[in-house]
């Protein structure tokens, strides 16, 4: 039955799975392999440090960080433990009553455990791993272009393949183990709990993005104004009790934030695809392959990722500064090249060749080779999806560039310009997301939906290689400066990092295209399992139906509320982080003295900013959480069905344009900074960058924490509606609870 | 049948269209009688100037703003012309085609440009109005509080009475002789080309709105850069060209543009209502007076606010600065108050007890008192609604106090926070909004959101009269400055100002939350005119429909397009400005001599404004008006349902927040302003101010152009789609001529 046998298809799924983590250990020793003791020089003038001074500097940095991000990590992670103890607690009583089955609230809850645990723990590997990386970086860079570029490549390949591997192979070990404890209906009881999972990692990613976003701006903000402004303490030095806080900020958001995301992105479509697939008699019919589909397609990425990364560090390597965007953009473009076939073989050997899906309105009749077009889909439009953000956020074009020309006639200019091309740059994106949506939709239904979010995610790895590698190398120049090493090191780390800046833009269009396409595809399986109940009280979800339309209103206040909530999150955490190191000067007022040899306790304000942006989180946290849950139990899901439509609407568009406005924002800062003083643009130090320096200043919360935290309130809202769909559904219609007159 | 015969219903509709007109002239009378040219002086300093100068730079100020106004109107008339003309022949064209009949094209057509006839005559009475009020203003002031009240409020009054008397007398005689005509099918057919009225409001509403809100800030920003930074003339000086321009702008903006926003939500929500009763039994069977329930709502309101007016000009007459803000608001309040009874009467009088309403999905027995309570939802929402804007935008409340604050840390801690102001201001008038669309929706289906919009816009006169009297204040405080009157006239007309501001503040909360229920209503209407196709292939717009939600995606994105393109035509727009006074400093230099009595050619830069602010409106317009036309004849109506429902969704929060965070910027700055130097806020001339100043300099393209411009965006598209329903179906899917594959 079907055409690939059980034992092939685990085969295949645990072999990736493991290659996934073997690859990162491998990649992890060849970092570990570049010894911080005893390196050459890379200065060559008369005032270069003596090789040993350097090290000595280096290790402080080194350790310094190491401490701090081990400190965040921790307090995080206490929080986290309560919460997702107490989140589990919720799960079993809701889904057990919900589904009328207490074994059933209890396995959801396993799943959501093992999600959770599996983000944290692929969290931990590449954060400690980058921090790692950091300092290998500015050795690399004192060698050459070629070392300078592998480390960071390297790095963040150890996060990517250790967390694709990591989350393949939990996930499906706990469907295989699932299915085998005998819950029939086509499996579909088995996967409505492996939903648990998504929401597990959506969970983290909660802390990651929203809390770590909180965590990272709070934590510069805070450095700049109390160093800079108040002791005139240049930037980045280690006499700043905050400074440590800042550059551990960079990992926590920009690392594990953007993991977390990815992560969370990755469980939920694949779940949505498998709760979908699992209600379908005839993938049942064709065989565990079949279902497994989603599935193959993580595998299938992780070999292609494999071998891609190979083409960096080996076939092709870099060598000279202008091949560095070429090498990371060439990853892109040959994974998604590689994914195409591997697609179309997987779609051909484990899909009938045809097969109806039930849709939210319909069947739909499907070709094996309609599956292949929607994964397709979502992988060519993924990249697409960045490249216009790259358009939009880069130095090198047109918007950018007028933007910073804005900043001659000042500050105001400078805004009203940046907010404008925030709001252009949706339409690109948007365009491609509707697309991608009618093709794979009118294909296979939600089906194809939850396919093309597959298939956005299926270069995961090497997304979050190029992603990792911007921040990495951002952190190796900051060490090099505050070693104080020679110009020429900073200089590569400079090249690497203004390379990284691309592909972190590229990342955030891709993380908010994949997030919208995951919402959608939530919310389908989620209709589904409503539409599931078969009574006649339960129609599709009408545009004009009064409580659905009522809630599309409420859903699309929801993004601004909570952006409101993040921007100003950041203003008061960077505040408490004023006050502590305040408190550290009284304390101590060596620290002020240059002479003196006293260092911060750097430590404790990574504690106190980790603690204040997890405070700080609550709020927006609780929103994200309770709107659905409390939309669900007491209006009923027409209601969700609105909320959903209505957050995910608005959500994608303020995302898009606040992510693009301070990417910018950030760009035009540093290309007016690096252009020469009788350039078109002024120049650092002139009234122009003084008026880039607001927009850069604005955009900072924008676009490393209200906007990229709206993924996950797209996708956390829509995952615990599909969690809880059944409770939602007995407590207003089935059993009574709470019913509303009829409409 | 019915409970009130053919003859009282167009007696009482009639007379109160009448009664309005009246009003509006016997209030013009009363400013009239004021005279410029001999008035006591009201200095009292020794410094004080003779009274007859005085008079003479009124008048010569006075007369310059008229025919800088003028010069506007026609400009923009010309273009209007052409415009409707080629327009009206496209709706007989496709409309005619759309319908299989020319006399429904035609009428169509007739029914829009009658509508658009009517906008304009109302726009140019109002703002003649207002400019002839403006130099009044400042007489009055010169007497005390009491005649300077008076006179803007007076002035207000003539926009708000002429416009509804005007807009209700044309609309129902061409009701009249329609049904006389003898369309059949329950007059349904009639209403249908009504329709065309309410867009012919929007077309002139989008000139209005978009057109003004890029000169008004073009004008104001060209003349400041030009004027206070290039060559140093002081604010509002006579020798700066473009100051007459910027004083014309605040009419065009503020008095002709909103009152033409207004003109067309009064239209659209009449029409949608109309439209939705004439395709029911019920109500037709009834007779006359059921099918005109909301045009008797019109009427009574015209009767309320004559009667509510003179509680401020004759009853409780305002001697004292603070009881101005009370004055107006009490107006808002009385006429809200006086409008329940008489909707309940006119309810009871005109409707059955229960009457059937095929719905969207579903047929909803009504009763009158279900009527009454759709109405009654809007009217007291849309106040509710009012007053939240007014607690984020006023001076008197935490939030504007706190954004003044966050200027001590620099521009861009005001910029975030301004942000997150706006951002959380959308959520309390939206769940307003919810409400009042799920109870209206939930009791008569979409004819109850059409009701509730037309009571939003029941005391119509009375919101116009307050939004009036604001701008009208401004003006003439700026032409005491001009004039160099005793700085008692200022104080007072100050005073007038603040006052002023508040109401345009929550008038521009009342437009939106028009707006967004007209929208609404009219799609309602449309899917009505669908459904009434009756055909198999047509269902019911649906949520998850591949077409509709892929142009759900698209729709959400518009408001942003729309929001880039107005933004940067602000400052396109103040480029030519700029450029057109520097020509008239190197033709005469002359004028930037101060002993000089050589004045500049205002009318060539209002001019030069005008045209330049027509032209930059060609993007934007063409997008609103085409995205409808395209997505219509192209892609369907399933498509067409995404795109109103995006735009919607979107456009709501987008100009809320818009309108919000500008207003909140600009009264931020004022509070500095007005405070003393020592104080929390730091003063005119501190580090704050500067702050402050470029927030409010962000703030004014968002509060004045793109903000107010997402009304039209959202009313045009759908009163579009509703014009051209058939059209829409015919090409589509009724003669096959670009029919697309069935879903």
């Amino acid at each position: 039955m079907g055409q690939t046998s059980d034992a092939a298809t685990s085969g295949i799924i645990i072999f990736a799975g493991v290659l996934g983590l073997l690859f990162a250990y491998w990649q992890y020793k060849q970092i570990a392999a570049i010894p911080v003791e005893s390196r050459g020089s890379g200065g060559k003038g008369e005032e270069a440090s003596t090789a040993a001074e350097e090290t000595a500097r280096l290790v402080q940095i080194h350790s310094a960080i190491e401490v701090g991000a081990k400190a965040f990590l921790w307090a995080e992670y206490k929080i986290i433990a309560v919460f997702c103890a107490c989140f589990a607690g919720l799960i079993v009583g809701l889904v057990s009553w919900g589904q009328g089955s207490a074994t059933q609230g209890v396995l959801t809850a396993i799943a959501y455990l093992l999600g959770c645990g599996a983000s944290v723990l692929s969290g931990y590997i590449g954060m400690t791993v980058a921090v790692f990386s950091n300092v290998r970086t500015t050795i690399g860079c004192q060698q050459g272009y070629k070392e300078g570029f592998n480390v960071p490549f390297r790095g963040g390949s150890v996060m990517g393949f250790a967390l694709t591997g990591l989350g393949l192979l939990v996930l499906y070990i706990t469907m295989l183990l699932y299915v085998a404890g005998g819950h029939s209906g086509y499996w579909a009881t088995a996967m409505d709990c492996i939903a648990g999972f998504g929401l597990g990692g959506s969970t983290i990613a909660l802390f990651g993005r929203v809390g770590g976003g909180i965590y990272t701006k709070a934590a510069d903000v805070g450095a700049d104004l109390v160093g800079k402004v108040v002791h005139g303490i240049p930037e980045d030095s280690p006499k700043n009790p905050a400074v440590v806080a800042d550059l551990v900020g960079d990992n926590v958001g920009d690392i594990a934030g953007m993991g977390a995301d990815l992560f969370g992105s990755f469980g939920e479509a694949t779940c949505a695809a498998l709760v979908i697939a699992a209600q379908n008699y005839d993938l049942y019919n064709n065989g565990w392959c079949s279902i497994c589909f989603p599935v193959f397609i993580a595998a299938a990425g992780i070999m292609v990722c494999c071998l891609t990364s190979f083409y960096a560090t080996h076939i092709n390597p870099v060598t000279r500064e202008n091949q560095i965007d070429v090498a990371l953009r060439a990853q892109m473009v040959i994974s998604a090249a590689l994914m195409l076939p591997a697609t179309y073989l997987i779609a051909v050997n484990t899909l009938p060749s045809t097969f109806n899906i039930n849709g939210v309105s319909r069947v739909r009749t499907v070709t094996n080779n309609d599956a292949f077009v929607c994964v397709m889909m979502g992988t060519i439009g993924g990249m697409i999806t960045g490249l216009f953000t790259d358009y939009y956020t880069s130095t090198e074009f047109t918007p950018v560039k007028d933007l910073a020309k804005s900043c001659i006639t000042g500050a105001s200019t400078n805004i009203i310009y940046g907010l404008a091309l925030g709001y252009l740059s949706c339409v690109a994106p948007v365009f491609v997301l509707a697309i991608i949506v009618y093709v794979s939709f009118q294909l296979a239904d939600v089906y194809g939906v939850a396919l093309a979010a597959v298939g956005m995610l299926g270069a995961l790895a090497t997304g979050l290689t190029i992603d990792g590698f911007g921040p990495i190398s951002d952190n190796g120049g900051g060490i090099a400066e505050m070693a104080e090493l020679a110009p020429e090191v900073r200089e590569r780390t400079d090249a690497l990092d203004a390379a990284g800046n691309t592909t972190a833009a590229i990342g955030k269009g891709f993380a908010i295209g994949s997030a919208a396409l995951v919402s959608l595809a939530l919310f389908g399986a989620f209709t589904a399992r409503i539409n599931a109940k078969g009574t006649t009280d339960v129609q599709p979800a009408e545009i004009l139906e009064p409580m659905t339309f009522a809630f599309m209103l409420v859903g699309a206040a929801l993004p601004y509320w909570f952006s409101a909530m993040t921007m100003k999150s950041v203003g008061l955490a960077a505040m408490k982080m004023i006050t502590e190191v305040e408190s550290q000067f009284k304390a101590n007022p060596n620290l002020l003295n240059p002479a003196s040899k006293d260092l911060p306790d750097y430590a404790r304000c990574v504690a106190i900013s980790t603690q204040a942006s997890l405070g700080e989180m609550l709020a927006p946290g609780a929103l994200v959480i309770l709107a659905p849950l409390i939309t669900g139990t007491f209006f009923g899901v027409y209601a969700v069905y609105g909320l959903l439509t209505g957050g995910l609407l608005s959500g994608v568009q303020l995302a898009t344009s606040m992510s693009n406005t301070g990417g910018a924002w950030d760009n035009a800062k540093k290309l007016i900074g690096k252009s020469a003083k009788d350039s078109e643009f002024g120049g650092k130090g002139s009234d122009a960058y003084k008026a880039a320096v607001v927009g850069d200043t604005v955009g900072d919360p924008m676009k490393d924490t209200s906007g990229p935290s709206l993924n996950i309130l797209m996708k956390l809202m829509a995952i615990i509606s599909l969690v809880f769909a059944e409770y939602f559904w007995a407590i207003n219609n089935g059993r009574g609870v709470l019913q509303l007159p009829p409409n």
